[in-house]
């Protein structure tokens, strides 16, 4: 059993992610920590009725009372690093999917992780179906070089293209040479029908209600086609990847960033 | 059994046409007609070592010696008009594929089967599938009025958006009034990403190496989507619609444009 | 503004169909109904805070308070019919997705509405998408007599084929002459492979987690395939066909069976 | 350069690779091989008219009058051993598409090519699209355990499942352990809608006209969708795959079995 504990419990990931480890055979919830916390036990709270787990206020407190492997935190930038830095002072693994973290914290994170050999993770997209889809996307590029992105979301959102899109690309120009596609004859008839272009590949983003944030990356060469697509349908598409980070990380010696770098 | 003559039979699409007729068991091949032709007998075409079908290379010939009730014809624009008339005037319903004929041509030719009382048609497109995805399309946006295109071609195709999918969007700008779709404030990262507008709605064009020639057209409502996609992998997908077409004109008594309007 | 009352306004879908009048603008709430309800208006329930509209036990109480265009009901089996009959009696026209009604019953209600020549709907599916998918799906099918139905859902689903591919298959087979596809000397290497037989045509059932309710019915012919998907993401993707109903409801002045025949 | 031979170059397989060779920058064709050869030079073929490149009809004459780099073989099961024996003893290096080697065969192959350091390559697939489908598919499983396979091929295939399918559904099998998907009370309206069973993961085989040969994975996880999917428009597709291979072999000092385990 991995003795995990949960900060930022009363938010929403961080109640999906109790939840997540309350059913999980192989993980005991031992703590769950919350600055707004009004209560002591989890069983006060109408969503936990039968969860008898201590609610801290305090990490200090916490750390003095409970003994856990894992620290999954899902607060605020604001106290994100402090919480990290402090998880791995006292020898627990943290599992992090709060973001905000500067290039220079991570770089500090790493180096101490190292030196004391404990485990960590933080992943700004903790569902392994996406991490996935843009690895094979970066593998697939290699020897299909002509590729396009079509990512298609609800029609609330506002950015086009979506974040996952534009890493996706990237991902992808990292390991393809710049490469103009198509007929280099090619015409408009009307502005925008290619798509957007980054370094030579084309991206293009629909947006409709009922929609909820799915992408596909096509590739095609002579005489063949080869498609990767994502569907997120629910919020809680992250917890199979959290789940990951947490048995991954107990048997680490080193702090790790991407959940790419753990699959 | 319907006796068929095929104008334009050295051609591509003629020759296709003439392959057909000859594998349908619903028709019999009487004349093949081609002023470029330089044999009397299909039987000396190496492409049609068996059969032994009288070869034109004038029309009126062609109806001095042979009866027939469909004339099928993928010529050239320049003779198209004149092939269409002749085939009426012999009372012998024409299934035309060719292109190019004026507005003021087809009313004609509307106005002298109607008084004579021959079926006709010309179908600048004569793919069933894609014929019935454009009339779904235009049914669907009635009722699910947000909608996008996306069209996928080879990569050597000049044009984008297809022609395909500008006739889409005008059939579909027929039904529903002109609509901004998307979130007002949205903003385009890199430009072109939210592809090309046609009174609102939004067109993308994926051009790929190994795609032949693929439509998909995509419905969003309240928690649903429905999309409609038209797969063409062959020039000879237009030869079902041929066939239709000749079954068709036989029992008609006025001359059609368009194949949607048979179906 | 069309008045509109709910029945069964506490069940799942009643109050979702709640909140759709309240939301259209060209609806007006005017009354809901509920044998269960223990409040006498609706701003008394936590869901609808501001909302000053009575609340009944009994329809023989309401009818005789409140004045109403179209009844929306989503109650029981038990009482759907005497409801559904009670208000056509009041020259409410009645919009119902209860199900449960007896063939007798249908042919009665139809009768009773004729002779008093007020509109009214039943219907199994108010999904528009899902309506349209199985009608196209009927259309197609008479071009394109080749078809197979892959539906997918999630993985707790009990029954495969999905009601709504039985349902297609159905729609399907009465247009289309019984038919054997593929080839005549086709082998399973592992049985099912195939997939089920309905009339010669095969349905594929695919369940997954993640999942939630999709279906495509894909068509082949000569050197063209078409595909006709459906995706339902959420319990909400009826609304937009009661609301279409209701709509159409007050200009009828007959009783319609299935949203497809309002299409 | 890399000099390239083509043994077989009157087969299919053979003249298409043929062409490849010729259409690439980087190679020199510099002979061609076939047993029922009837001309000494290219150009004396109708489908080579300005290719003057030597033909031979034995691979020992060859040899005494050319220098190769690469031994392509598209040859017949009967003569593949022996001519990838001989290539190797010629220090060239083989890229061979022929079937029918037997374990043994490829064993004392490796082992020659270590112990004179050559480098070479059978594959069964060359297509990379369809070999990057089934790695990743192989790498999906690993974290996303619930996983079905559809794949659609033209109605005259004979086998279902698909050889392609049966492959994937193995080297997913390797690292997945034993796993019934579904629900567990699941039942079956009509035989068969759930697919073909191999060890618990779902396989359904769909046979329309038009089709060509495509291959879905589909991977469900909690709240997401994985798909992976191959479409194959062209036996050309296998092209790109040998000229990898040719370009790769030339650098090798093994003898590699399986496209696979080149990317």
């Amino acid at each position: 059993m991995i003795k995990v504990i949960v900060a930022g419990y009363q938010g929403k990931m961080g109640s999906t992610a109790t939840k997540m480890v309350l059913s999980h055979t192989e993980f005991e919830l031992v703590a769950v920590l919350d600055p707004h916390a009004e209560i002591n036990a989890l069983w006060e709270d109408a969503a936990f009725p039968d969860v008898n787990v201590p609610v801290f206020k305090k990490k200090e407190d916490l750390v003095k009372k409970v003994q856990a492997d894992v620290w999954i935190d899902f607060t605020i930038p604001a106290v994100a690093y402090e919480h990290t830095r402090f998880a791995l002072e006292h020898k627990i693994a943290p599992v992090v999917g709060t973001t905000g973290f500067t290039d220079a914290q991570v770089t500090e994170l790493k180096a101490y992780a190292k030196a004391h050999k404990i485990g960590g993770l933080i992943a700004p997209n903790f569902a392994i179906g996406a991490v996935l889809m843009m690895q094979f996307a970066q593998k697939a590029a290699q020897y299909l070089p002509d590729v396009e992105i079509i990512e298609l979301h609800h029609d609330q959102k506002l950015d086009a293209p979506s974040g996952t899109a534009l890493k996706t690309a990237e991902m992808i120009a990292e390991v393809r040479a710049t490469k103009k596609q198509g007929n280099s004859a090619e015409k408009e008839l009307l502005p925008g029908a290619r798509g957007a272009d980054y370094e030579g590949m084309k991206i293009h983003s629909v947006r409709l209600p009922g929609l909820i944030a799915h992408q596909q990356v096509l590739f095609g060469g002579t005489g063949e086609g080869l498609t990767i697509r994502h569907d997120s349908y629910d919020r809680a598409s992250f917890m199979s990847g959290v789940a990951l980070g947490v048995k991954k990380v107990v048997a680490l010696e080193e702090f790790i960033y991407g959940l790419e770098n753990l699959l």
